[in-house]
């Protein structure tokens, strides 16, 4: 029998990298290699003991479990981790255009399409916001027939989902922009919540004395034909937890001043009662790279 | 208002250690910002799109979905990626005792105790084999009543846990050492398996092109009073893929010849009918440190 090669503490990297040799796509094989490196440098560093990797382990195993379709605890994770802000900020390579932002767990495609101006605050409780702007291309045009997806949370900081036997969409829908590329909805001022605190993020959270605080905001995802889909949150500037936000979203660009209305006509012309406030945001395309449909 | 700070690209990563700043455990704190360091590092390295991103966190949410009391993915998944492997390597800084070896995700503490030479196979298919071995404390002296828990494969390569209906446990059990520090029993060669295919794990195996198996082998978890709890597994060296486990498992010192005994005497001695296999293995424990309970 020839003598065989067994792992040793030294070579383990390199065995594990090299079983990514005959992968048969270039891009995995760098990604799969990379996180490798990174995972074993990881436990190298810090000397990862096995009763701490166990804890790993069942970190996420919990974070499994307490997953569900209206929930995804690894979102969050990568949230409070600041992946997900390094990716959003990495994807934005093209300064011109609105930085794009967290996309969060609590999107949803299949929402009704509303009117202009529609009226998602209903008689519930919040402090009337109107919502309104443009959405412009890159040369700065005004685009009409844009799609905006919009999500926000309800008065007590909660999004409809969120909700246990809420068996309607709240504050949120599919907006239109119109011949002049403007949307326009009336809503209430979304209000800023904590990551979930009841699983293994909440936990990691509170065991290293970090703010589980979100600032307010309000999600967006846009596709105009011709253009690159926006993915991005716009956060009044008067909301606490900018500069500690959990999930690490705020961009200097995405922060804007809400405006009080006094005005009565203004309130008349827009169907709210005065006073209310008002935010207004103007979103930038970029034009569709060929082929590309990110 | 005074101007704020937002996370850039360049400092996205120094912001979120920061956020450990405050933590009240130095060993916690050191193990999150190492974490965040390398989760970045590998984002930063590879360009992570954000389509990449969510197929990663996609590929975690699967992993937890797959995941239940009898299945834990993400063990599956740390074994996939030498993760294991490296933690238990570096656990064997003392080279004297037995290598320690992946725990797997197959361990059941509650199982019955087994006789001396209890005969684990009865009726059932696969090829006899005799188990037996002393465990020995660092200066090699023999230890009576050590607790052993030994779990193996059935005939078919699967666990008795993973086998729909079965409501016994099988080729599993905890022995003792006699006052010889002696440990037998009869059981049947393991036989080797592959990680399990129909989930994230296996999809990742199958798109990167490697090899889904690991070699046959016994897992063992050893007690005893005044010594170092001792994890491990041991690899008869006739089963293939101890060169490219799934899992990076075999070390030389766990790799042990079996041994065809064809000698009715011995046979008759043991209670197997001949030809049956042999595999004997010594376990080296080392005294427990003081304070520790790993």
């Amino acid at each position: 029998m020839t003598p065989m090669a067994y792992a040793t503490r030294e070579d383990i990297t390199a065995r594990v990298r090299a079983t990514f040799d005959a992968c048969p796509s270039q891009r995995l094989k760098e990604v799969m290699t990379t996180l490798v490196d990174h995972l074993h440098g990881f436990a190298r560093e810090t000397g990862l003991t096995r009763q701490e990797w166990l804890l790993g382990v069942d970190f996420l195993f919990r974070a499994g479990q307490i997953s569900d379709a209206a929930r995804n605890e690894f979102m969050v994770l990568s949230d409070a981790l600041g992946l997900t802000a390094l990716v959003e900020l990495m994807e934005d390579a093209d300064e011109e255009r609105t930085p794009t932002n967290n996309l969060g767990p609590f999107y949803v495609e299949e929402v009704p399409t509303l009117p202009f101006n529609a009226d998602l605050r209903g008689d519930r409780p919040g402090t009337p916001m109107l919502l309104r702007g443009r959405v412009l291309g890159a040369d700065g045009e005004p685009i009409p027939g844009a799609s905006i997806n919009l999500w926000q949370t309800q008065h007590d900081g909660r999004y409809d989902v969120q909700v246990p036997g809420l068996d309607e969409y709240r504050y949120r829908g599919w907006l239109r922009t119109d011949p002049q590329g403007v949307y326009q909805v009336r809503t209430i001022k979304p209000v800023g919540y904590t990551a979930p605190m009841d699983g293994p993020v909440g936990q990691m959270l509170r065991a290293t004395a970090r703010s589980p605080w979100r600032p307010a905001h309000v999600h967006f995802l846009i596709r105009a034909a011709g253009h690159r889909p926006l993915i991005t949150e716009v956060y009044p500037q008067d909301t606490p937890h900018l500069e500690d936000d959990v999930a690490f979203g705020p961009r200097a660009a995405l922060v804007v001043a809400p405006v009080e209305v006094r005005d009565r006509d203004e309130g008349a012309r827009v169907g709210l009662s005065v006073p209310f406030v008002k935010l207004e945001f103007d979103f930038k395309l970029s034009p569709a790279e060929p082929g590309s449909e990110r």
